[in-house]
């Protein structure tokens, strides 16, 4: 009888799971919004993530729950929670991922280092901050937003006019200030129930119109101080927020040499994708162990640097057939990962991650077999 | 459309084929014995590999056929080739892999080094080859010896008595001189169908019982130019044989410092799991690479050494459920990969690997993991 991890949401995060469970011996079975979707063979069940009665018939065959992304809703969770479901993470750490001013005052409790922030329900509390900052923000609908969705740059507060009308009564949106960043960098973290965690070294992430496009592990030029403090901020989060499996803290590095946390992800994050191959133990067996319980595995990366590059799909009228091997061709050591998803403009449909001990030369590697895909 | 590759047979290296071909994107099906076979997760048909309306249904639908053993009659390989079904390896190669006495001939005719050996029809002819040979010898039935079965060292004629008597007319026994070796090495090669191939560096495999115990890679304290020997026999075997896929080539290092073909795999194999995490690309993916013709991947290692420590089932009344935390809290850096087979003694369950730069650390730890399924 092996150990059964159900997995609520069939895309690319949880098609990569499914090679560390068939290693480790978990029984991995996925809950996908529809048929064909990355994860289709570990698909048991089709259907509504949101629907209760979906998620419930779903879960009373694994012994844990865990996700692809952060979107099963809290009354959801909650059931399960209630029905004795283990659910990991759980809903009361899921919602600080779920809700952005929810994660803005939780993260302020913490004392945890971050972007000045205000909840405002109008245009006039907006201007008000956007005065004290400089004249500029970032205004942030708190829930559903990913890849730059959901994220505004305003200069005056009737630049959110539409996002304020769509709101519900008593809602507000989340207003950050810009923050004069160098670079972002992202820190990953894997805690168990039992409170065990283990850090990975912190990364560099460079995004291109809102997307992840390249991450550098680790975050080069980084010195001891804010490798520690990176760790620190990311152990204090999972810890403070009651975070099982992974936690990704996406970090703004600053002019003046400050970390300032800017997103939370708790689940593996495509900031950690390069742990797949340039790490003792991948962020996608980590998420298992500690969502299942298990002994969490050394972080140690291989190599001096690894590097991972996204594939936004090209024309949608080329398959991924011809371009796997001439993406392999163009480097014997990079790794591709591919999503089992039709390519179309802009799309991430895999990445590529390649190690050595040299940076230049390991950029080059990745970047020649990932312009395979372009 | 993803490229399909159908493996007949369900066992555990197939299961180990399914972690890279879901990264690769390959869509991975295989023909299984029975239902809850280690590859029940890729398994879309389930009878027997000897018919051939069972193996041309499922070949039907799979772009390349490849294979979890050696055991698919010639005739099915044939008609399989005949109905323009790709098959890796092929039937010209695989039958070297599955009459020792056709494998030791072609290998002679190759001029790859051996040890002495001869056809023997009776008792009086392999009487002949010891008495010629300080008494003792190897007698191995040609087909179907796996693990030690199908070996018997003989130190007379009579010994061999049962199998003789047991021989179709026309058929004969294989002997082969008692190698006086040191130390068993193995040779991984994986050969594309356009002729690329790439090698591994050699390992020692240490077997208990006839059974491969340990694998230490690369094989300690071999120089420079065993090193090169091993690469070139294990080459010239893949070309000369026509082999694609992997091919792992058992050798004896002899008091005299020979290195002697002892006996070929043509499929990844035992001594080579240690690729699986120790090395650039591990041989399921390099098999799936090659099989698929697709560009091949680097083969260096990770770090100096790497260790792979088979786990033998222990009492069938413990499962594997109990087994695997205590392993992973036993070193958090060993690869634990399971089989997705109920234990009893003796019967391989699955294997542990684990990398360094220290090879009597890097023992410690997989043992200590290793330990953990006694």
């Amino acid at each position: 009888m092996a150990l059964r991890v159900g997995v609520i949401g069939g895309g690319q995060l949880a098609r990569m799971m499914i090679a560390p469970a068939v290693e480790l011996g978990i029984d991995i079975r996925v809950l996908a919004e529809d048929e064909g979707m990355s994860a289709q063979l570990a698909a048991t069940a089709v259907g509504d993530y949101r629907d209760l009665d979906t998620v419930r018939r779903f879960a009373a065959d694994v012994d844990v729950i865990t996700f692809d992304h952060e979107h099963v809703p809290q009354e959801v969770l909650r059931a399960l929670v209630a029905d004795g479901v283990a659910v990991h993470p759980g809903p009361d750490a899921l919602r600080f991922a779920q809700d952005k001013l929810d994660m803005r005052a939780r993260l302020a409790d913490l004392g945890a280092p971050q972007p000045d922030w205000a909840r405002v329900a109008d245009a006039v509390e907006l201007q008000i901050f956007l005065d004290a900052h400089g004249g500029r923000g970032v205004v942030k609908t708190p829930r559903g937003g990913y890849d730059g969705k959901g994220v505004r740059v305003v200069s005056a507060a009737e630049e959110a006019a539409d996002w304020f009308s769509a709101l519900a009564a008593g809602d507000a949106l989340l207003v950050e200030e810009l923050v004069p960043f160098v670079r972002e960098l992202a820190q990953q973290v894997a805690r168990r129930p039992n409170g065990e965690s283990v850090s990975y070294p912190v990364v560099e992430t460079v995004q291109k119109g809102g997307v992840c496009a390249e991450v550098i592990a680790p975050a080069p030029g980084v010195d001891a101080e804010h490798l520690a403090e990176a760790a620190r901020i990311g152990r204090e989060i999972a810890e403070g927020l009651g975070v099982t499996g992974m936690l990704a803290v996406e970090l703004f590095q600053t002019e003046d040499g400050r970390i300032l946390v800017n997103e939370l992800a708790m689940r593996p994050h495509n900031s950690g994708h390069w742990s797949q191959d340039g790490a003792v133990t991948g962020q996608f067996e980590q998420h298992l162990r500690a969502v299942a319980d298990l002994p969490l595995g050394e972080t140690t990366p291989h190599e001096a640097w690894s590097v991972m590059i996204n594939i936004l799909g090209g024309p949608a009228d080329a398959g991924m057939l011809d371009r796997v091997p001439a993406a392999l061709a163009a480097s014997p050591q990079a790794k591709v990962h591919t999503y089992g998803k039709a390519p179309r403009p802009g799309r991430k449909v895999g990445h590529v991650n390649a190690s050595g001990s040299d940076l230049d030369a390991v950029l080059a590697e990745a970047r020649a077999a990932a312009a395979a895909f372009a």
